[in-house]
């Protein structure tokens, strides 16, 4: 069973009609796994749904603690891009013997053009086969959690 | 640089305007790739673009040998699911020191609703942290290729 | 109240995933009504679900007998292209003061490129503003029924 | 030759990878029309890229002045819902002997739930075949200028 813990950013960001903007309703993980007709079991709980950039040290306490507190050892957390490796340096400190992946998208999955359906689906693979550590997936690719950056100029993470 | 080999099957069928059949024209690997910003460095090659029923042994036979002849030790080959397992099996008894992960899909990527991006993306995470062997990715998850087996009822592949 | 009698087509087909091949299961008319929004008050009634090429003398004389006994004078007919026009010349020669729309799609609704809602957006508004007659509507235009062929080679409705 | 006006509003909005906002790039117009395999003639201009919201008096002058000079006497107009009635009045008011239907959408074109391609759809189809006269076109439904208001509970138009 993986625990999958949603955290918000640009991956479940919805067009509210009423004022025009992006805002939070309720994650799509489900929606997206049913799309892959994954038959991975999973246990999808959301711990917050807030943009990366308003995740204040509480909220990342929080998905710390979550961490360490759930059963299983393959966690995959969703999480904006923009402090994607912050979160993950927090987590990854705790030195747990669990395997964490954490992913995100650079375009909301609601969106025709989104990442976001890639990204799971990859780091769903991951948390399978990778050993215990925390790592980000996206773009395809797998990183250490202290060797790797998201660059700001082309939004693509990179090894550092 | 991962090799993709493509052969056809389920995955990559369009749709014949002139007669309302499903017919083969060439693979969408690329756009998947490009829509899920992958960043991971492959090469793209056809080998055929058949309907995995209508697979003979020479088919077989020339996936074989490309996957002994290609450079790379890693291999993803898109395949019809319905003799994956029979192709898998023929690679499988080779045991080449190279990782090969065979996926495909249970409705054309055209198709709003196909499991194709999820199962490609899957694929592309699993050729990179298993060992060598030969493996088939479906439905989020992955399969020795001698300890899988598609339930014809159900269009699911399951353990043995 | 618009009356839609849905009769099959190109328009309705979906993947069967047991053999691989097109099929009819049922009408997408609502889903994409929901989608568009539309707030136009309508009654959908299949008549039948088959390609317009396996249609026979007696299916073209219930879509006719259908048009005669329904109680709206606004009527749009999902069809295949293929003899669309056949099917609109034996509704045209009832001479009913009913403004008929047929219309239909070159590639299926579940198919990511279809056309097929554009073509119900355009024939929802164009039944409700022509006068009395037997009108196709295809790729945004609208024809009498009696000049208006398929053309084979492009696939699109043009005049004669 | 049916000229289209673009003006901006929620139907051409994009998402800003780089700062997780929506912004307007350009117009959608040619894929929609594209994708829906529209063969009617037209020519698009954008003349402003603005949520309706932003739209000041100078902007519906534009707007104003380029109905009154362009060539042909069917005009579509793309416009964001909030102030669509407010500048069909103003083109109204000028009793020009040509057919103007504005359109817009709830959702940007852009995510798979848009209307957008509905509305367009209906749009083109009205601006052939009704009298001169402003009009606006949404939800498949069609109002004149001066009968319709948005209801802003509901997000629909309605009419008065």
């Amino acid at each position: 069973m993986i625990k999958i813990f949603v955290t918000g950013g640009t991956f479940d960001k919805d067009y509210d009609e009423k004022n025009g903007r992006l805002f939070f309703k309720e994650t799509h993980m489900s929606e997206i796994l049913a799309l892959g007709r994954s038959k991975v079991e999973v246990d999808i709980e959301t711990l917050m749904m807030i943009d990366s950039l308003d995740m204040a040290d509480k909220d990342r306490k929080t998905i710390v603690d979550n961490c360490i507190s759930t059963d299983g050892d393959q966690i995959i957390i969703t999480h904006g891009t923009d402090t994607m490796t912050k979160t993950a340096a927090e987590i990854g400190r705790r030195k747990l013997s669990k395997t964490i992946v954490i992913t995100g998208a650079m375009i909301p999955y609601k969106f025709g053009t989104s990442d976001g359906l890639f990204n799971i689906a990859s780091a769903l693979a991951y948390v399978q086969t990778l050993p215990a550590g925390v790592y980000i997936a996206m773009n395809g690719r797998v990183f250490e959690y202290d060797r790797v950056r998201k660059n700001r100029d082309t939004g693509i993470f990179e090894e550092v």
